[in-house]
């Protein structure tokens, strides 16, 4: 997860500039890495929209017992994630404090920002992958043998052209677009993050008013990546990177999309409002240097009938 | 208008302590100073509350010949409020590019905030008075001889001490509320006050549920009060001062009776978002470092039907 703000990761217009995923390794079906219970461990912050994609997918395939979860506190001090929810203030099975302990056993001379998710191999204790993109297709698509029975299919061979065309527009204008929007340094940069965020909101309400999911019938791993954003937009994006044309609770289809997925088995009961919203508003010194989270608003809205089974 | 933040209006547990209004002499019927045609000058900001009661109130009773208006630009500078959208960046009666100027010739040890709306004797070039709340008062009880024909009563006898009781809390939880919540340096100080803010804002919104007016069925001044916080609410409170329990559009009472004030002429055509999004958002680094000013809300729901005439 981002939260480098104006510095190397901004361009010389004041535009926000994700950085490129340092570790891509793989764990393939066909190996090199092949899935192995109990050796791989996820490293999440649930505060962040990239790590939730693979906490859902994972517990949504019911992978919870084969790849083990570290939580990282949602508040980073100067070194950046900690493990300050565990005894000790260690993970309990990778014994370090901070998630950069692992990151500079994996490369000594790494120089980015250490983000989540990583997928960890718990035998060498190095990072296998912070490539989140990837993390998720491959769980979806190389640890078929681990799934639960009745899995879903989220990356369905017959669809994927078309939810990896969907994928593209949403990650940049959606995914990355409010941090783009909140991470913009000039007024130009935001305001043309904020123009083609909306515009694609209202695009994807046109598209969900009459299909349940983006891809129709059926939950997919787009919806996966939407949601991420969407269930955090309230509570961090409207105000703290000011995408505030409208609340998601005033745009009735997302909302209702948003809703339903939410109260789906293994996606609502990932969400935790309170680590994402300290998360934002405490980390992001440079755009709120008080530090103070709000009070607001009431997330008793998400349990509400949705009407769209 | 108060953006001293984190300062000297700071107190040591992190509260807003709004400084104390400077001058306070009265131009009354019965002297000293008594009203006269074109002597005094009433200087606002049309982004700021305090001001805007006084600029309503004003047109509300047809003075705007009786008292002229100086505008100041809404984003100030180092050395405060700016006289920049008058030809040659000065006031064309006072002569000055600053307010600041106008307060020292006033006061020359003067060091609190420079504020309005400030009334201002055009005759010696001096304050009169920067005293907010007794200003909109003199307005509708002293300079009645220059009243417009059919102008309003809004501090009717018979009702005063009943408007004196609602303005109280009005003030110390909602006006100066949202600003506590806004400017308070610690998360104590800052909950505080965004509760006190929406237990007050239901309290008036169960008084407003069978009443087109605070007072009944005949606008007076304590509407005014309410109003102009109420127009700023979803525009700036709501995201910069982190008053987001929800948006003004979500409490449908309130929303209703602000549209209807809106609407009403001499009201509504005071408000300008721009100026209002512009000063906070730009005035204020130390909650917005960036100074980048939120696109939006959309502010055209403000012309839809009340329903409450």
């Amino acid at each position: 997860m981002a939260t480098a703000q104006f510095g190397s990761e901004t361009s010389g217009r004041g535009e926000f500039v994700r950085q490129p995923n340092r570790f891509t390794d793989r764990v393939t079906a066909d190996g090199p890495r092949t899935p192995e219970a109990g050796r791989y461990r996820l490293v999440v912050s649930l505060a962040c929209p990239w790590a939730h994609r693979a906490l859902i997918v994972r517990k949504l395939l019911g992978l919870e017992d084969v790849i083990s979860l570290g939580v990282v506190d949602p508040i980073r001090d100067e070194r950046g994630w900690r493990f300050t929810l565990d005894p000790d203030n260690r993970d309990p099975i990778l014994g370090v404090e901070y998630l950069s302990e692992v990151y500079r056993a994996t490369d000594p001379d790494y120089q980015g920002r250490v983000t989540v998710p990583a997928l960890i191999d718990t035998a060498t204790g190095t990072v296998v992958t912070n490539d989140y993109p990837q993390i998720t297709l491959d769980l979806s698509t190389e640890w078929r043998a681990f799934h639960r029975e009745d899995a879903p299919d989220l990356y369905p061979p017959h669809l994927r052209a078309e939810i990896d065309a969907l994928i593209d527009p949403i990650f940049h204008n959606v995914n990355n677009g409010v941090y783009k929007a909140g991470f913009a340094s000039t007024q130009a940069a935001y305001e043309s993050a904020y123009t083609a965020l909306f515009t694609e909101l209202d695009r994807l309400s046109e598209r969900l008013a009459d299909r349940r999911y983006l891809m129709g019938d059926h939950l997919t791993e787009v919806d996966i990546r939407l949601f991420t954003t969407l269930v955090r937009f309230d509570a961090v994006y409207h105000g703290h990177f000011k995408c505030n044309r409208t609340k998601l609770t005033e745009m009735p289809v997302l909302w209702a999309y948003a809703r339903d997925l939410y109260q789906t088995p293994g996606i609502g009961d990932t969400v935790d409002f309170d680590h994402i919203k300290r998360h934002y508003y405490a980390t992001h010194e440079k755009i709120n240097p008080t530090r103070i989270v709000p009070a607001g608003p009431d997330p008793a809205g998400w349990s509400e009938p949705h009407g769209r089974a």
